[in-house]
């Protein structure tokens, strides 16, 4: 196998390892954007990224992101953009499996901080 | 419909519409990253991004991304990501779906310009 070869990342085989939910790991970095995978079940907490966007991309399940005005439906292929600086908190009922892209070094719990935040992960 | 489940868009439905192959259109930018689809088939043009890498992840198909120190093989769920300034040229035996990630503003043919270039359309 090349060097280069050895660069590629599976998602498939990233979610392989990461096994429990609310565990960001990071798959690859592009420019200033981190690309992490994450599992997703039962409910978060109530948070703003005050510096950065964040992208979810579902894989599977279906995810509701609360925000302060509607909830926000996604199912299996579908992409929502937080904008920075607006209060979300993600649901799932059941297990989802999610790609996200926000800044390099943000946080899961932003702003809210406490003992959901988790330090996100090398693959 | 919320007004925030308008903003949700769909990956599958995206490469209902973009049918031809070499023509990206965006799916949504996070803080200054465009992602966009694209359907890939034959062989590009050798280029380069001076001012931003460029992310691939492969939705369908098999993606052969040569480089001038060796080809990078990516299939169904793999991401390799193209640092800023490394020359690359995309072959698509067969029809290949994929996602960009690259900085807002990057065009497809980078820095070789010429009649492959397509400036890349909203969906």
């Amino acid at each position: 196998m090349s060097d280069t070869q050895r660069d590629v990342r599976s998602i498939p085989a990233a979610f392989d390892v990461v096994t429990e939910p609310w565990q960001p790991h990071r798959l690859a970095t592009v420019n200033d954007a981190d690309v992490k995978v994450v599992r997703l079940l039962g409910e978060f907490v109530w948070h703003t990224h005050p510096d950065t966007d964040e992208l979810f991309l579902v894989r599977s399940g279906t995810l509701v992101i609360q925000l302060r005005d509607g909830d926000v439906t996604l199912g299996p292929g579908d992409v929502y953009v937080i904008p920075a600086g607006v209060e979300h908190c993600p649901i799932a009922r059941e297990e989802v499996e999610a790609v996200l892209i926000e800044r390099v070094g943000t946080l899961n719990t932003g702003d809210a901080g406490g003992d959901r935040t988790f330090e996100a992960r090398e693959l």
